[in-house]
């Protein structure tokens, strides 16, 4: 299976564009996924909200946009429904949903002859084996077709740095993953018996903060977690600080930077348990100034994977065990 | 202090339409604040993203819309900035920058003579005193705002139901106070010990899991907590499910009632500690079928309160003792 590169998403969007030219454009561009689909689709949901000054741009969990929609979705919507199987039934229920109702649909998924791509108007294909180049994970596929939409569309006006960004964030991943071997071995080795782990991010880096701590901590590892985002940290999270409760912060790139150092240094004087990821320090600003914070999740979410396996190490608790997924009716 | 009922919203909404009467009127209104007053604007948002064919309805927490504006910001803006001392600083900040950039600001402020009311081009008032109706309470206050606007724009389509929802609600409230006060102290009674507390809800009453999670039991009473969308829990939280695992399940109403549900039976089957606010059995069904849903958060968290009061004097831990909010610096 070939997975959705440059050129690939280009004519995919091409495609998009063109079955609405004489028809008033799209209006607005909905993401409906759930878990940690649903929050990688906040790296696009991001870039679109920033940088679009025309759409409607929202990012839902797939059950409940079934239950009511928003009142601009229609023919003029482009819906974006993602599934690692493709078989994820909120998420072909919604993107039956939008197609029922004339929205132009495109599927993301893993594998190929996904029922999803069977409903969907257009698919788009990621990877995700262990070990693969950041090209292919999902998070660098939204944001290519998020970029090219909109470069077709409006126009984006750093749309070269934002190609430069998609050829260099590989390498920095790549070097990223060596630099923190040995600090995601003591991490897991620090917090193997620890209750509750917090996870503390901001901007687009929030959605990796909600992954890590509903996909890393509470499915895979079963321990308690909350994503908290860095600004909302001071107005009522900020209590239960305390020298016992570990906090992984997030340090993103760019101008939402200072929220995440702002928690962190609150954590660090109050705190004793706390790990970074700075994307800094993790070599991110490889890429142009003028786009980096576009690509940090990408960088931090490989980094993050990292981590989770020297915490399954550690407790010796595989990162793929299950208790209900899969195994009992719900 | 006089409170804003439904003639002063009508009257303050009829000026912010006059505004821009000659000028393209509204495209997108943004909600900007911070902690609780950001959840509490949930309510707001719900309804315009449903009920509107046309605006993009944003709610971001103040300090990270200070960073970075969405692309649709700008004179055609409606904000509105919620702080109940009207002191908040990164609220304020996110109120002059909306001026500077020709947006319309509505402060809405719990006292008089706050500065962020000084900044903005109108000002609602309401109320935070125990024992208030709800007609007083912020999210009232929210939603009169939200109706007013869009029925001055493109017209509410059940708007007389709208109308007997905010008479009726204020009863159904009283009346609900009343049906738990002996459960909500036998709730303080079973959790005064537990570390860690999770709070479920879907919808419009989402905000109100999150407002539980982060106020109620982080800032008040320094309980671990995170609140999980009912339709998120089965993609990864679900995992953490446990006999000893407390659950505090919101059921909605109307037609996300039954994400609601099923999580609520999920937890039921594998875990032990499970407490319910159903809003049906707490008399929301007084409300007209077809509105029923918008005014559901106010009724929660009206009984929330209850049940937090109820936990305060379980644990002798006053709702407003802190550690760190008002006490050091950050």
């Amino acid at each position: 299976m070939q997975t959705t590169g440059f050129k690939e998403a280009k004519e995919l969007i091409e495609r998009v564009v063109k079955r609405k030219r004489n028809d008033g454009g799209y209006t607005n561009v909905i993401f409906l996924a759930c878990g940690g689909s649903h929050a990688c689709f906040g790296i696009g949901e991001y870039f679109l909200r920033k940088e679009s000054r025309k759409l409607t741009v929202y990012n839902i969990t797939a059950n409940e946009f079934n239950c009511l929609q928003p009142g601009v979705f229609g023919e003029n919507s482009l819906v974006f429904c993602m599934s690692l199987s493709g078989t994820t039934p909120e998420t072909l229920h919604a993107a039956q949903l939008a197609k029922e109702k004339g929205a132009t649909v495109v599927a993301l998924v893993a594998e190929e002859n996904a029922p999803l791509a069977d409903l969907a108007d257009e698919v788009a294909y990621y990877g995700i084996e262990i070990g693969n180049p950041a090209s292919v994970q999902n998070q660098y596929v939204v944001l290519l077709l998020a970029v090219e939409f909109l470069q077709q569309t409006e126009g984006v006006e750093r749309y070269d740095s934002m190609l430069n960004g998609f050829s260099r964030i590989v390498e920095v991943c790549e070097r990223a993953k060596r630099q923190v071997q040995k600090r995601s071995i003591q991490f897991g080795l620090d917090h193997k018996d620890e209750p509750v782990i917090y996870t503390i991010g901001s901007g687009n880096n929030y959605s990796v903060a909600y992954m890590m701590s509903i996909c890393m901590f509470m499915e895979m590892e079963w321990i308690h977690s909350s994503s908290i985002h860095s600004a909302e940290f001071f107005h009522g999270p900020v209590e239960v600080t305390d020298q016992d409760v570990p906090f992984l912060v997030l340090l993103g790139v760019g101008k939402t930077r200072r929220l995440d150092e702002r928690a962190l240094n609150f954590v660090k004087n109050y705190g004793k348990k706390i790990t970074v990821l700075d994307s800094k320090e993790l070599g991110i600003e490889a890429l142009d100034d003028d786009v980096v914070e576009y690509f940090c999740p990408i960088l931090l979410w490989t980094v993050g994977l990292e981590y989770s396996e020297g915490l399954a190490q550690a407790k010796q608790h595989p990162l793929l065990m299950r208790r209900y997924m899969g195994k009992v009716e719900y």
